[in-house]
């Protein structure tokens, strides 16, 4: 029951799950669903053992579609920021390693899904990237701060987060963001040899090292409860939020794109 | 009721607080009092929305005023750790920003008040900062460390806190002691482009973000009980740092200077 | 009772230990009860300040000595790893500087002895170091991956230790695996030179921000207990490990060596 935003590569036992959502690649409810199940399925599918996640040429995915968002009440924020960290905490816990070929921009929701990744492959391109929350007027969640914090330590998640910066491929390299640069058409090729070295190493090692150095990423949740829930989606309704947000989608406008 | 030795300066609604006390900006319990002042001031007063903390050309400050403190007793040391850490605390919890424009010099105390600001510029230029506590016989203490981990990371905080490393602008950045490094008589300038840059972020956003993610700056202080105080006023009259700061203020000798 | 395989060069009052057990200065039983009790008696020894941990040109130290090792049973395996990890706990709680002179090869237990010691100097040219356990077929233990983590971080320790990289003295020292690189026959000289400008420092300073900053080293083997030991033994025996053992043991074949 694959959604079609979603293309499914197999390279021997790598999946690639590529995100193919026109125009921007947007996180909607249905595709964070679809994620879902094609992580899960990926995982529980004989021959498979890792998952290599795409998206198009110059796109990886332009986060939260958040003129669709605007458009839910509470109930249906609440699911979609639920189904939105489940996503994170598939992807974190996952028991298969999960590449990021970031294959152009990948601004918020696209920043943050690589950020749980095993490793981040980039295209080296004018593409933007990073956790700019903060300039649509959303407070940044603390499962996110301490992914970011985990990926790039204490003091460059604190810039980068608090000002809400996009960055470009070169910094991001440069403060850990991403782990290498390739040119655009190389992205998918090498996540996919990357990660076909990784599967080379004596599984049941590699696999139990894997499990036990990632638990901080997994512990990121641990504060993530009804309430913490909650409190998030209050904050999607605080005025500022949705000024902020409106006025954004505004912009975006007819050609209606993620943000 | 501001001291003679800082000098305010604001550019629309960010306050500039500039170190002026001759010869070295060395902190005295007048001045850290007077710092201290100006920031609640600050934070309070209608209309300004950050600080930006500065010192002359070629000297942000040159740490804690030694000469000084040497001519002080127990219960005056004891005042004067509890103010110095009490600034420390005010600049780590300051609900609006206060970033550091490192004008020169910043050794010691210099370094400690930029550990916890926002943001570090620093004067391209033949200056020296670092903890060099341990130079001059005095044990870091373990809010310090903390601080420093933070901006560092645990490799370089240790390396660095345990020679007592004075280093200069270049090795600075590369390390991440500081954030940016610019001409001399542009680093006010640039630090508070730098502020109104992170000051045009929808508010809400940025200062719950920069709130939540700065948490543990302000937990460096848990430990810092009056067992833990005076822990840290023991060490200041253990024989060997006594030993080292007089032979210090000595060689400062005439040209009363700060260490 | 220093076994032969363990020179002992005095400078001043900087000991090297200097590995030279050939042909891989692979640790073994004996060697590293060789280890323990030179550092112990180091550290007990009047006019002695520091110990410099080297190895003979090209080779600081293969690691554990696999083909050794795979001749012995459970109780002897249980022994080995009680002695390895008391030598790791020995390097982190030292009260004496250690530091390392990587001269060469430094793979597996050659870069866990390191990454307790308080600096690392490594030989610039064809060498290889890196926790490459999990590539023969060996999970990392809990306390190797806090100490890689205090090393390098988070990001770098789990891409290093996951895939059981290998990496040159360039790649180390970009990522922060090793402090410097010198010419090979500068490796001891220089650490016995960045020792004794250590050892210039204030002593009781130096020494009591030593021992606080660097807690988290001796923190990760908080969770070390009998249990923790015996799953260790445990992952030892395991098929997967034992066959990939077992066959780098065969590979390494007549030519008896570390891996």
């Amino acid at each position: 029951m694959l959604p079609r935003m979603l293309e499914i590569v197999d390279h021997g036992s790598i999946r690639e799950l590529r995100l193919a959502r026109p125009p921007a690649n947007a996180l909607d409810p249905g595709l964070i669903q679809g994620l879902r199940a094609a992580l899960a399925t990926a995982a529980e599918a004989g021959g498979l053992d890792a998952v290599v996640l795409s998206g198009t040429p110059g796109r990886f995915s332009g986060g939260l579609d958040v003129p669709a968002l605007l458009e839910l009440g509470r109930d249906g924020i609440r699911a979609a920021w639920h189904a939105f960290f489940g996503l994170m905490r598939d992807i974190a816990t996952s028991e298969i390693p999960v590449v990021a070929a970031l294959t152009g921009h990948s601004p918020a929701g696209g920043t943050v899904l690589a950020l749980f990744t095993d490793y981040r492959i980039m295209a080296n391109g004018p593409f933007a990237l990073g956790l700019n929350e903060v300039q649509v007027g959303l407070p940044v969640p603390d499962v996110l701060l301490r992914a970011l914090t985990y990926v790039v330590g204490t003091r460059h998640a604190e810039r980068l987060a608090v000002s809400g910066l996009l960055i470009d491929p070169a910094e991001a390299l440069r403060c850990g963001l991403v782990d290498e640069l390739v040119p655009p058409d190389q992205v998918v090729p090498r996540a996919v040899a990357w990660t076909r070295e990784l599967l080379s190493r004596p599984r049941f090692a590699m696999t139990d090292t894997r499990r036990r150095i990632r638990r901080p990423l997994v512990q990121a949740f641990d504060g993530l409860d009804d309430e913490a829930l909650e409190a998030v989606v209050d904050l999607w309704f605080s005025p500022e939020t949705q000024t902020t947000m409106r006025a954004l989608a505004a912009r975006l406008g007819k050609g209606r794109s993620g943000g």
